[in-house]
């Protein structure tokens, strides 16, 4: 009996149930002798027992499914080795829970956060498979993320329609897109939406280049300003403060979109909207990107498992599909490369990074 | 020589230049002998004589083209008697414009201000005809507005992405919705989009109210629960209030989604989180409804004008294409009827007025 | 004890289970004692007790799903007094289940076919409770059915689509819509997708008339030409035609499309291509409209249940819901009206219905 | 002065416009000294010297049209040889058009026909620039062409509408997906689109296995099957005859699907049913994907001409830009490699490929 734990862990993205039906639909086109368990919103359900017993039908219908079946919480690895409310130690509890049920292998679908317990949780001698998910493209290791595509999408369709009140009106328009603290979504729907100005946590901006960028455009007569800016963007002057001060400075406004726009207003002339996107950009259906690639990564970490190759996530590089250590995942950011062709590409086609 | 001027005013909306391409194709039709102007950013355009004469082709393939290729702008009414910045009145502007170009009529595509606008110029003697503008559906004297359908897609769009976000955690979501000062594209967007609670302007919530609602979809297992709020919405205590303590209780929050959340999260332990589509409820390609809408009634306003039908709206009733003084229509809004039958249907499926 | 028996019959459409779900909510938020009894795949399930009891959370999360949990089968009414494959009169055999199970009543969702076996059951003393299925909106008695809009949308975003390429090439574009008999669908889809020419079976086409509108196009620099043709479409000629030799005269090609093309190659040098977007309109999540309507309905049959008014129809008759007579509804069908007024204002902008 | 030509040739596609904006932006970021040469239709016009000398303003804001502004036409390779209708040499002309319009360069949008006549040019001495545009995706040194994403979201689209009508009625639907003779655009809607069954060129399939799998689904409860077939799908009885055979096998049917439809109805007592998107595919504003990549791809193509590096294609291979010379791209085929692991995975999750 092949007995396979599975959890989807951190905030929720798109293709993560398209996912879960690879894991589950390749195990079941291989071996007949298998029990899955769905732990209940992330961790929290391998920590509290607190599981259903799915079968195969369970993972039918579910490929364009937004969400996921199983619900997820967000659980900061710094607070996991700290005892859980009953005072007892939250990894020890979910070692309990695997080896109570017997479980052959866990399977972790997740970002940054839930790699690092995925980690901690393969040093205590659980065998753990990953996948990569998270719409913020961050994980380092793959070159893809599933949710990234979906996300890019929303984002673009909102500056798209955007574009067309800023047109008929002349304003200044800031759309600010997840991404948290890179800046792969902002940039792939900045180019995407035919944003003017493109501000990244990875490129410090310099409100005065972004100024001149706007004043240049009205003197070319146009009247509109299309400025799309990560949730993680931050100014030159910022970015050379302390951690402490940093965070002090960004805390004055609700986020990083009503600072730039202050900064606009006292500068210019120029009537300045917000748009927040926001979790509508995690929402809906994965598009048809996500589900092949959430697809084959799923059938890839089935693969694995009926190889017990464990402690491992399921990844993609230059299109194929790899297998990588969780220690070389686990705690590091795949930043944006400020000096790669992207980017002078984009550049190249007039798109101001506020430098 | 037929000389028509055109001007799109106040907010912009789906399927403007829809209802532009409507009126010049269908003058177009049976006249040969017509110079159109089209007026820059609404009644500006004719205050100042800023215009282009535009041709039958400049009107050719902008059917799904969102925003308007005259441009727009917001004109209070109240400071529509003032002087302009050249101490000159506003309206004896306009009416000069309109002389010295021998126009025989003015084309005017707005919404509740644009048309107090549009009948005061009537009542100083040019031949006015109006098409209703809004994607707040609430102009006097039309079932329908074109830009509604297309924004109640939107809002429903984004309720539909925020649904598995809310599943898949476990939250209180808000999202709050255009509409101004009525309820109509909160209350069809929440409908469509399976909102659990729908508070709108025209029915004044008890927050006790809404909070029950919550705890009772809890108790009944379902851990999320889904909040349409309109911007305009208001609770029955400040509802209570005159109009200025109104107006200062409503300052204390960026918006009344915010209020809302703040009230929720005093009263309950749920985690709550806000969606605010905003502008993008304007933007884009207008959906094939408003596009119907927006052509029937621009052939509609160009029938006015080759009949010299003049001082007139061209309106929707009971799917019939009627025309409707401009005396009637100007000063009025079309609010929502909370004894109307769409509220009792929408009541008997489950959904909560916080009432 | 309620129980309310429940079946979709005919070609699926959108938001058949949004409407379902109506029902079920609004019986449940007056009743606790309900017993629901899904029919499997239309009156089939009827005849042969093929059901399931549904709860309340069955109906849960439906709102947006397209086809029918139920599943649906085509019921030809002429065959529904013919013996079934046991020899047993069909109708005698859906009256047993239905007394079998201590039915209260019977909630059908169809079109025309069904409605005319609805009205038989009817007849037969079952009460029968009905809503308005179907794309086509050719069902009398109703202003709209739901699943029409949405099939609109669809058939509209395909000529969106075609009319990049038909630019781009240079060519004659057909895009044959669905809508059986009548013309709603192709009409409201022609008009907002821009179509030059659209032929409706209502209004008998006149090849020549339509040859000369695509040169008259080509003629003014306008090198394509989109014809919006509904499967019903028919000739001049053929429709002057006994019945017999029309279905000779049709069966010649594999549908009206390829006639027509066929036609405009003999006389013209025009390339000419054909779109057949056929089974998608039926298909997918509904329009935000749709789920509206579908609700509403749905809650309004739910009233006539809980009132015991049955041998209606749940209808829309300018923008309120009334009830509807079946013995009104069934055998009829709602044409186009030649000379209806959005006829006259889409020939106004300049189409062509080949006349 | 920099004088650039620049065209777009064979069938129309997504995101067209967008990579030329991107040249031309790319070279207006560096040089103002520029004149752009618009070719009509294609080769043709740099045969018969049909163009309009554009500005950059021409190119702004049509990054999310779909078609070109240029107008396409197929110049089959076979025939490029040939004299045209004025017993002219075609090559020759187009020369004769280039040097006398003192071209600095040309540009060419185009797939596999486009790269042989573009490589033609290069050795008759032209500086040529070319960009890989197809649905198909089927062009050599290349990981990506732009308008193959766009495709693969619009047939997905159309799978996911047929689900629920095959759900609803039970039936086995049969959708024909574009792609020519490669089989990348099916396979990846196919997998995307949950197809139970893929059928593809570079795979010939057998009707017995595909029927086998039919027969299987239902025994599991199933009751409707989704078979994606790839427009250039061959059987294996067919494959292995002579290509004049195969030719011949082909042409008694209006398309593949029909071939395949046919012979399941003569195995199953199954209803079949067939949908051909067809030239949507093509049709409608580009996905954000090929926004991206056109536009890289556009910049790309600018700063080759900036350098004067002729001769070669902007190509994308492991998420990075680079430059392949003419004569590798010209008159290869990038077929499916029917071993690499996307088959593998797929087939691991249950999909058939009949064999």
């Amino acid at each position: 009996m092949l007995r396979v734990g599975i959890l989807t862990s951190g905030g929720d993205c798109q293709a993560l149930n398209a996912a879960m039906r690879g894991v589950v639909k390749a195990i079941y086109t291989k071996r007949d002798d298998v029990e899955i368990y769905g732990f209940q919103d992330g961790y929290k359900g391998l920590m509290y027992g607190d599981f259903k017993v799915l079968e195969s039908r369970d993972f039918s219908g579910i490929l364009t499914l937004g969400g996921t079946i199983l619900g997820t919480s967000r659980q900061p690895f710094k607070l996991m080795r700290k005892p859980d409310e009953n005072g007892l130690d939250k990894v020890e509890e979910m070692k309990q829970t695997y080896h109570k049920l017997h479980l052959n292998c866990l399977v972790v679908l997740g970002g940054n956060g839930s790699h690092k317990t995925a980690n901690l949780l393969r040093e205590e001698g659980l065998n753990v498979v990953t996948l990569p998910k998270t719409i913020d493209n961050d994980l380092w290791g793959t070159d893809m993320t599933f949710g990234f595509q979906s996300a890019v999408d929303i984002a673009t369709d909102t500056i798209d329609r955007i574009h067309t009140t800023a047109t008929s009106h002349g304003r200044v328009f800031i759309i600010e897109v997840m991404g948290h603290k890179v800046g792969h979504v902002t940039l792939h729907a900045g180019i995407a939406g035919g944003a003017d100005i493109i501000l990244l946590p990875e490129i410090p901006y310099d409100i005065d280049v972004v100024v001149r960028a706007i004043n240049r455009r009205n003197k070319s007569g146009k009247k509109f300003t299309i400025i799309a800016v990560a949730e993680g963007a931050i100014s030159k002057e910022v970015a050379e403060l302390p951690k402490k001060a940093q965070k002090e400075a960004r805390a004055k406004y609700p986020s990083v979109a009503y600072e730039i726009a202050d900064k606009i207003s006292e500068r210019t002339d120029q009537e300045v909207r917000i748009t927040v996107p926001g979790h509508t950009q995690r929402g809906g259906s994965p598009c048809p990107y996500d589900r092949v690639l959430a697809t084959r990564l799923g059938a890839a970490a089935a693969e694995m498992i009926l190889e017990e190759d464990y402690g491992k996530m399921a990844a993609v590089r230059n299109n194929e599909i790899i297998r990588v250590p969780l220690e070389e995942v686990a705690g590091k950011l795949k930043y944006l490369d400020p000096d790669s062709s992207i980017i002078r590409e984009a550049e190249l086609t007039g798109i101001s990074f506020g430098i």
